[in-house]
């Protein structure tokens, strides 16, 4: 693989992580520039890291013409128009989930992706996670046969702060939205109709703030699945993360990734771990391999794995989702 | 225990079932008559298994002084018919499900339990299966806390012929109607609001004679929980029977019992057992509590832990459903 | 099946399981009397399950003419006279383990058998028992190739009181016997050598009356595999019985059975059921199983599935393992 | 931390394991230069990973007043007189398993190691595995009570070739080590006497070596623990690498780790992934986390997780065990 020199944009958490896999994991990329409006950590990071620059001013990573391409880390409301400025700048392009929460805009920053004929990847770590991973390989190789139900469990250890809703898009945006995403990806399909049974369960501030914490959404594909994925802001055991796909030929499902396979058995009854707590922990190893097949996809100039459109259905179908609750019918898309 | 005298009415399979289960458990119970209209199939197992009577006529065990219960696992359009007469004879009743397809036949059906002041137990019986009964203590122990979302997964190993589905009511009212009853009976409320999405994914020849096959059921309780079935006809693994609990507190999942917990590791993979395929199979011990919990009912003057109400509930839940597949929208109760 | 006529002899629990499982389940075979030294136990036993005739004397069993096999239920030491006696009698035997703690004498008992010409059966029931079955049928189907190493773990929940192990022979004896006929059964080959690693950890006063609670036995067999049975007489989290085959093409292992498959998660953990407590619980379809097997081989007159053979075998097992305690190395049969 | 640099002897498999995990994971660390006696394998390695220093003689690292720790990845049979030269060089050392085939010199290099005052960590890597490491949590927190049996299982998925023995020590010396180290860990107590019951079962050639394939080892501790061991070159399967611990109030068991979670159900079964094939991929995390409680031990000055007497005891035990198979019956140590 050729040297290839990447600015990150954005140093929270999310910047954190996908550097430190580049760093770790993938030694034919460079890290040149990290930028953050907070300054100061993105200079604290570039120096513990050995970055060679920090800049406050993501554009110094757009004009910088040594720099292939770009990770957009920085936060939702900034992501169509820094991808429209990297396009311009001809630098390809790996940006954080959702696109945007308006549909014009993500259309705007695809649009300006495809004029330039720059390589887009959207952050939807958990296609290349290892247990949804087997299962889309088990699908694709005709094991479960034709798809009739997929279900999908997606619960959160730990509800957001009720502003966080506002910021976010609410539950359907931030959260459910990765699930849209492993629907399409695992079904191979569109979205025809969405019904939501949503309420409050978890956090009274949530539905104050005009959110829902506790959903059943009902996905209608077009090639006739029928996907359910339930939400809940807060499991007590942990961050509950699972998969059922059943079709004509039978069913796949997987199980939590936990810290340990012990069991201990007394007269107290039989105990085993909890499921791994933390999103971080849980996923570190797909975001390893998401900037990868990023890398890759570059290189060797191929689609990469999660594109434009990948980026946009999902947050048409979150919308359908919310007008789903507020109508308390079936929407089509 | 008292010693008492039952009559079964109906020697088919689920005729046969109780009679194997009061002979073989229940000592302090005798069947003292076995009718069925085809009266050499009641002779023929009555001397099979040393029951010392069998007739043709039902009327002869209402008739029968000496009779203090009866069985009715005659065909479902006879219930309600035989319900009233058996009440009006003063017989206690178990009742196999669905009492009836009719709303009215039903009502009158329990106003004459309720007038001749017998018991009444429909035969839900998996209430009385070892891994549903364990959700159940769960859940009233309080270990999973108010409860948010309850997923049930009900899938047959092989459908029925096209033609039973005009017989049967359709897959709501032979099949769905047990997990209608299960969500009841865990979540302890009344369903407020029916959603379906469905869809004839096994054979055309269900769907030609009006029917679905595959169906996502949303149900909405009046104490907020939120309960989602999922149904298809042919599991080809198997009979496939779970249900997912889960609330404020954390959440409890049973899975499928397999013939043996055998686990093949070879260079080939991993192996382990199928479910159990055959629904008699799988339940054979909850038929044998439900009896048993019949009988103490009737011996102890208790309320039967299957009522009149929860025969009639689960039918007008399955209407509903029906109604939503038909209009493509949520349906209120 | 023809009908049988088959006397117990012996009605303490196993007398009891016995004849619930013909009368349940074996419809074609008939009870006619059940003898015990203590009449009055015999008696009750015989007006609860409907059992003809009670007698506080075996021998009128083996004169009774109409009888065509007898249950040897009653305690170890009666076992070998009583087996020989049945033999000259013409009767059929089924003879709960162990035969003899004496060879002389189980080869005595042998002798009378074979002379006789009728049927014995030793009570060895986990060869019937539904997970260590399908063990063996996946060895004898080849699925796991040559065997290299077999580890049987047999732990009981509770020690029996220290008196009981004088009675018993001790744990190799009453206990370990089991795990040795199954060793055998699944190997299909003979013991070469023995070598125990045993102590005294659960009650000192095993210890003191002579015996050890504690064991490793590791077992060379004549077509060169290796096994290893690990016994405690004190398992805090119930009966522990489980099996791994280990061979040039993978291995088989089996798990607990437990009381149901229900899995709670919480804060605190993840929680499931303890394996089943009771061995009447944990085997009783074995228990039946293992008499109808019986009786098949008597009306279809074909060799029982644990011969007279089998019931000495362990037995000189068990002696070679107490006498590798006393000498502290490896002792060849 | 403080910033510490270290050397690194031997860049074959294992000393490149350990170079990544400290480049990759332990930034306080700095490899300054890594030795080889095939030079043009340490120069390639030493560009790839920006490792400054690359030289054919590891006495070039010795003599570095400017390395504080060095880690001796060469061949077994050097590890005695570099550890010997590196404490008189005043290096902290660690060493990969086995110290050497010899207890003299094991003894000689410890004592060198003692005189200089350094310190020295033994490479057995499974104490830091999170199964592992959670077993031992559990014992240490008493969840398990006194210990009364340890199963430790441990195959392997190929076996070497079988010139491999002789220079290995055989398999004693080459993979039950890690079983011994791993029983002295969890049980906290030292052997007492070692008996084998072992066979050549996978590979003749093995044989012809000398050595054996296949093996049982019961090990009984001073603290009265039993414990056994069963060994193979070869599962067909995979790596198994399993332990179960069972004690006065339980048990506690781990299984091994697969790729995926995933569970397929099918008509023609239940299938589910096969185990880890490859030890660096099963045991990754623990070379990590090896190195870093190593480091932690220098800067904080602590003793190793395992010190020089954990090296020699295995190698004591792995002796005693060759005896056993010789000699045919149990050895004291």
């Amino acid at each position: 693989m050729a040297k290839m020199n990447v600015g990150i944009i954005g140093a929270g958490r999310i910047g954190k992580v996908h550097s430190q896999s580049i760093i770790n994991q993938i030694s034919e990329v460079k890290i040149k520039t990290i930028s953050d409006i907070y300054f100061d950590g993105a200079k604290e990071w570039a120096e513990k890291m050995g970055i060679p620059n920090a800049t406050q001013d993501y554009k110094d990573i757009l004009n910088d013409p040594e720099i292939d391409a770009v990770l957009i880390c920085s936060s939702t409301d900034t992501h169509a128009q820094i991808i429209i400025e990297a396009a311009q700048a001809g630098k390809h392009i790996f940006c954080e989930k959702p696109v945007d929460l308006s549909v014009e805009r993500i259309e705007e920053a695809l649009t300006a992706v495809e004029k330039a004929g720059v390589k887009l990847q959207v952050g939807f770590n958990r296609r290349f996670d290892h247990n949804f991973r087997k299962v889309k390989e088990l699908i694709d190789a005709g094991k479960v046969g034709d798809l009739h139900i997929v279900k999908i469990t997606s619960r959160d250890p730990a509800p957001p702060p009720a502003e966080y809703v506002n910021v976010s898009g609410g539950m359907f945006m931030d959260m459910t939205i990765h699930d849209f995403d492993m629907a399409r990806y695992l079904i191979g399909s569109e979205v025809e109709e969405v019904y939501v049974s949503a309420a409050v369960m978890v956090d009274p501030a949530i539905g104050e703030a005009g959110d829902v914490d506790t959903a059943v959404v009902t996905l209608k594909f077009k090639n006739g699945t029928i996907c359910v994925i339930d939400n809940s802001r807060k499991a007590a055991y942990g961050y509950d993360q699972r998969v059922e796909v059943f079709g004509s030929k039978g069913k796949v499902e997987i199980s939590n990734d936990t810290p340990s396979s012990a069991v201990l058995s007394t007269e107290e009854g039989v105990f085993s771990d909890k499921p791994l707590y933390f999103f971080l922990e849980r996923y570190m190893d797909s975001f390893a391999t998401e900037m990868k097949e990023f890398m890759d996809a570059i290189v060797n100039d191929k689609e990469t794995p999660v594109t434009g459109i990948d980026g946009l259905k999902p947050v048409l179908i979150g919308l359908a989702a919310k007008k789903s609750v507020l109508e308390g019918r079936p929407i089509k898309l």
